[in-house]
This record gives C-alpha cells, sequence and structure tokens, in this order.
C-alpha cells in the first residue's frame, strides 16, 4: 500500500481534528471592523514544534520571538492576532509581542515561554495591548474543539476561512488552517498557516517534514511578488494519538494537508479572476524550473494577458529568456489548457489561438505547461491573473 | 573647468546634430496602422561602433546578428524597423536579419556587414521582407540630417518621439534617439537606443564609455520589471569633428544624452499617472543600493500606492526588506517628495502623512529617498505608478 492510500481526507476540520487540541477565536476589538481578531491553537499537552519564518530582513517583532521560542523544539500553541502586524515598530514592538506570548501562556496555566505569538495586519502600528489582554483572557476561557472561531480570527482580506485535513489508517491524523495573502491588501496580507497532529513526532522530525513541502506548497504560491513581514508556518505534533508516523507518511500528509491550503490561497485571491498553474518541465535541474516558472507566475505582463484571456506564448517565452535559466527557443514548447501554443519553437496557427481566446473567457482555471526539453527539472508555481480590480483595491485600500 | 560645464545641451536635434551623420524614416507597410516603420541612420564615413545588448535568453535574431557586426568595432550605421520584433523566429528570423543588414548595406553603397540591424514590435512574427527590402531602397534615397523621420519610424507605442544631444566647446558633439519600453503593450516595447558623435574616439573607449553610463541611465529605467528580448543600445562615433574626445567628457556627454532620453521613456509610460524617482543611499556598497531601489521600483504594491497618492511607508520598507541587501529598521528613513515618512525606523504623525497624501493628487512627480545610514552605497531607478490603465491596455492590446 503506498503511503498516499493510507491517508484520507477529512471532509471538514483543520487543525482540531488531531487529538488533544484546541482553539478559540474571539472579538477583542483591535479590528474597527469588529471581526474576531484574536485566537488561541492549543495542545492539552506539550508537543514538539517546527517553524518556517519570511526572509524579508524587515521581519516583525512577532516573527523574531517565536523563532526564539521554537527553537527549543517544545511548545504549547500560540496566539495570534490580526488587524495589526506588529511590524516595523522597533523596540516597543518586540516587548509587546513578548508579553502578548507570556499573557496568553498565563492565561492558559502553561509554562512560560510555550506559547508562541503571530500577528497580521497594518504593518507600523503599536498593538493595542489593553485590548490585546482581555482578548487572550476571553479566548482562554472559550477553547473548544471546533475551528469555526479560530480560522475566522486570523482573516484579514481574506473572503473564505481556509481549513485541511488528513487522517491516516495507523490512527493519527494531521490538519491545518491558514489566511492568505489575499490580492486586496497584501501590505496586511501575511500568509500564516498553523499545522497540528496527534502522531508521535520529535521536533526535528517535523522540522525537516516541515521544510520539505514549503518550498512545493506555501512557497509555491505568489500573486505580487512581494513577501510580507510576517509570513509564518508553524507546526505542532503533541503525540495523542500514541501512533508514531514514519517519516515519509508525515511528508505525505503535511504536503497533502499544505498544498490544499495554499490552493485556497490562491483562489481567495481578490481581484483574480483567474486561478493558474504554471508548470515547467525538462529544465536542467529543478532550481532552474522553479525560477522559470516564478519568473512567469510574476511577470505583470503575462498576467495581464491572462486577465485579457490571451493565450500570449511570446510574453511567457520572454518571461523564460529573463530567469536566466539554461533553455533553447528551438525546443521550448508551451501550452495552455492543453493547447500548443509553441511546439518546439514553431508558433500554433492563428486560428488555433483565437479559438482559445475565446474559449478562456469561461474559464476560471488555467494551466501553463511550459517543456525545456533539456533535463528533468520540474516545478509549479500557483498564481493568479492581474485585474484592474487588484490595482483599484490596492490603491484605495486605507481610503 | 569643469568637464559638465564643458558641454551645452543643444535645444532641437538627436543623431543628426553630429556632423556627417545623416537619416532618414519611411513608411514600409511592416505596421498595420501606416505609420512609419523603416529607419536608417548612417554615418558618411565608417565609424567606430560600440553596443550593449538585451539579457534576455530569449534574444531576437537582429540582436545577435548587431552582436556579431558590432565585434569588429568599426560600422557605417544602422537599420531599424518597428511594428515586428522579429524575436522568437528560429533560422528563418535569422536569415531575415542578416539579410536585412545586407539589403541596407547594398543600398547605401556600404561595405557588406557594415549596417547593423534592430527590429521592435509583436514576437513571434517574421518580417514581411518584400516590404523591408522595399522600404530600406526607399530610405537609402531618402537621407537627410533632419531626425524627425528617424524618431517617428522607430516608435512602437510610444506617444512621442525621443532625442537628445549636446554640444563639446571644443567643437565636438553628441546625440541620441530612443524608443523607449512604453506601458501599453511592452511585448512591443523594446527599448532601442542610438547615439552618434562626430568625435575622434576609438572603439574601446566608445565600449567602455559606454558600459559605463548604461547601468547608471537606461538600465536605470523600469516600468515593469520585465526585459524586452531586443533591447539595444548602439553608439556610432565617426571622427567628423576631426578633435579627439577625452574619455572623462564623452563618458560626460555620453552620461547626460542618455539620461534625458531615460527620463523621456519614463515620462511617456502610457497608463502611468506619475513619474518616480526612488533613490538609496546610505546602502552598504552600490549593489546593494541598487538591489534596494530596484526592489522598491519594481514593487506592485508600492506602484499601486503611488497611484492612489498614498504616502505608505511600510510597503517601501517591506520592498526594502525583500531585496536580501543589509539594513536596520531602528536607522531606516524614508521621505517622499522631501517629507519624512519615516525617521530613524519612527513613523511620521497621521496627520503628517493625510496633508501629504493630499498634496500628492496634484503632483505628477515623485521623488522616494530611503537612507540606510550604513555606508556610502547610492543608486537612483526611475519608473511610473501602476494604474487600472496599465492593466487593461496590456490585457487588451491584441483584441
Amino acid at each position: 500500500m503506498s503511503s498516499q492510500s493510507k491517508l484520507a481526507i477529512v471532509r471538514t476540520g483543520g487543525v482540531c481534528v488531531p487529538q488533544g487540541f484546541r482553539s478559540a477565536g474571539v472579538v477583542a476589538g483591535i479590528k474597527a471592523s469588529g471581526n474576531p481578531d484574536l485566537a488561541l491553537i492549543v495542545s492539552d499537552a506539550d508537543a514538539s514544534v517546527a517553524g518556517t519564518f519570511t526572509t524579508n530582513r524587515a521581519a516583525a517583532a512577532p516573527v523574531i520571538v517565536s523563532k526564539e521560542l521554537a527553537a527549543s523544539g517544545n511548545a504549547r500553541g500560540v496566539v495570534v492576532n490580526s488587524g495589526c502586524a506588529n511590524a516595523c515598530t522597533g523596540k516597543q514592538g518586540y516587548a509587546d509581542a513578548v508579553e502578548m506570548a507570556d499573557q496568553a501562556a498565563s492565561a492558559l496555566g502553561a509554562a512560560p515561554g510555550s506559547i508562541l505569538v503571530c500577528s497580521t495586519g497594518l504593518i507600523g502600528s503599536l498593538l493595542p495591548m489593553d485590548k490585546v489582554r482581555a482578548g487572550i483572557a476571553a479566548a482562554a476561557a472559550d477553547l473548544s474543539d471546533d475551528d469555526e472561531a479560530v480560522m475566522k480570527a486570523i482573516m484579514t482580506t481574506d473572503t473564505k476561512p481556509k481549513r485541511s485535513a488528513v487522517e491516516h489508517s495507523d490512527g493519527w491524523r494531521l490538519g491545518g488552517i491558514c489566511k492568505g495573502a489575499g490580492m486586496i491588501a497584501p501590505n496586511m496580507a501575511t500568509m500564516l498557516a498553523f499545522i497540528t497532529t496527534d502522531a508521535v513526532v520529535d521536533s526535528r522530525a517535523l522540522q525537516s517534514a516541515l521544510s520539505e513541502i514549503v518550498e512545493v506548497t506555501f512557497n509555491s504560491v505568489t500573486i505580487d511578488g512581494d513577501k510580507s513581514t510576517n509570513d509564518t508556518v508553524l507546526a505542532f505534533a503533541n503525540g495523542a494519538s500514541g501512533v508514531e508516523a514514519s517519516i515519509d507518511d508525515l511528508v505525505i500528509a503535511m504536503h497533502m494537508v499544505s498544498r490544499s491550503l495554499a490552493e485556497q490561497i490562491v483562489a481567495d485571491g481578490e481581484g483574480a479572476t483567474k486561478f493558474v498553474r504554471v508548470r515547467v518541465r525538462g529544465a536542467v535541474h529543478e532550481e532552474d524550473a522553479r525560477a522559470a516558472a516564478r519568473s512567469i507566475a510574476e511577470s505583470s505582463l503575462v498576467k495581464t494577458a491572462l486577465y485579457g484571456n490571451d493565450p500570449n506564448w511570446g510574453r511567457i517565452a520572454a518571461a523564460i529568456g529573463n530567469a536566466g535559466v539554461e533553455f533553447e527557443f528551438e525546443k521550448l514548447t508551451i501550452s495552455l489548457n492543453g493547447v500548443d501554443l509553441l511546439s518546439e519553437g514553431t508558433p500554433a496557427a492563428p486560428e488555433t489561438l483565437r479559438r482559445l481566446r475565446g474559449s478562456l473567457v469561461h474559464e476560471p482555471e488555467v494551466t501553463i505547461v511550459c517543456d525545456l526539453f533539456l533535463g528533468t527539472g520540474i516545478a509549479e508555481i500557483l498564481t493568479t491573473d492581474l485585474s484592474p480590480e487588484y490595482v483599484k483595491l490596492n490603491a484605495h485600500y486605507e481610503t
């Protein structure tokens, strides 16, 4: 039996699907809208912890604090607020992040330093600490094994809550929730994801599995090429099932859940009209494939063409040319939704492109496949088109 | 007397300001619009030649041919067509580029291989060679020392012709024309620039001057981050003034003309509502300053904020954070049109930002200055804002 067939998708549910995890989401008043904005995800017992964090050098205070806390390899959970990123906030911001983590640990009766902290929202404002303190107390009193509330409390510009979970035939489970790098207001658009499992996994195996899947799931999503100051993925393993997970099965379970969450992020890109998969194969090696796919997915010209239902292979070829990777135009083959636009350097007939343009109008999903015919490197990046709506929403976000 | 004060700006004129250069621009019928689309720039006598070419690996056929021809260090001029880029056209495209150069040399009675070739326009179509041949003959019969016609014949989506020239007190002159990476349809938006001088300069000095100024002029312009398959800058020096130029004076003259042309390209970005200068100083070294300035200038979030008249320092700081350069948030200072948005990590008062937002509505030029206070590295990049119009124009260009 292959690893994948031992894993079944759990239809509804996220971080509370694994045993021994509870969560809460409450209105603390950080968001002016009055929507839920403070969340807790907590394991009943001590858990292994792993994390990956933004590479943006302007990393926010909670990122720095959580990195420090995660280094021990053990934690009980995480406190999260939305509405304020606590980024670019200097020493006071750092002190606030430390206090937020301490308050949460104390409210939960957990050891100091055992609760990590994440923030998402506007850059450059200090946290309203009174509201945060009261919110933590309220959330701690409201823990349950339902994850509806926690999903909503971590949202900023997301229009839909996002979760996914799987169950292994040996009896352990793995679940996750996330919020996306929505297109409306990416300066509020931290990508946060939280993964829980009740499998028995030590923190090194957990970190290694997380590091392996992040590149091909969350890091393969690009909306506008900007990395947030707050991006964080955390994984907790509390061993409550009593079943040890093999590293292979753990990686596959984590990949399934993370891949689903990443696709939900792209599908929820507001201002976007198309869900776009960019696959590059036949590159000299995987890094080249990834660079080429990213260059296509981040090209404003390719993205505006997709918005206009224009199967413009010239822009795609030029984006590959800009990626700095090995390729030979004479071998290049580009297809879009299964229709060849370019076959080993020869363009499709104009009628083919016209017909495709007509059918793209009704097509919310686009898959671009580029074959370089040079080697075995493959990669996939998920993105969206670029619409006038995106520009308007980003231009007028604060007004 | 400093080098700069020995150089006077020539009010009107471009490539024909230096002695012994003539040009022509005619309607060959390559453009469906019936606008001029075939141009010649020719020196009466043999000239030193230098060039810089696109780094896009999908370089067009004329780029490959001109690179080969320029390697000799000598040439008589260049033939240019607009309306068709002759890019991604395989072996036939290469043969067409060679033939176009040969035809032009023959029509001008010049030695084979002494006329270079450039193309700009749609990617992926073959040149209509009948029209090209007839156009070359017509242009060769129409050479004059006026550069109105040549400026127009190299345009694609540019709305204004672009030229600049200077005169040295010793009696030599240097002039240039260019077409821009317009925002309407950057897959037609090759940046082509041609510089002529009648100073006595050997091809090595000419190449070294050109390489020195390209990075801080044409390569410091970014509209959408995509490099064209056809970008080319060529310089010709025919020595007709009989005056030798010092390398310092040559670099300064070339910098003045190229800088003016680069600014004209940015000012002509259609769909753009603002001309944006991004200056970074105090970086550890120049490469860091350039990387930070480019990251800001290419950030969709910064550019949409500028369109919305939003002095959003958080997006600027996050873009610096994404550039992978040394910086400390506590030292970071960001100003916009002279108003400090962030002073050594401390944000301006909300009233200041509100007032600035109000005044930006009426301001077509924006200068962002970021000081990292770490070293002496400085750089400047020119760009535009990102408007809904840009997206619409690029999405519906072919429809």
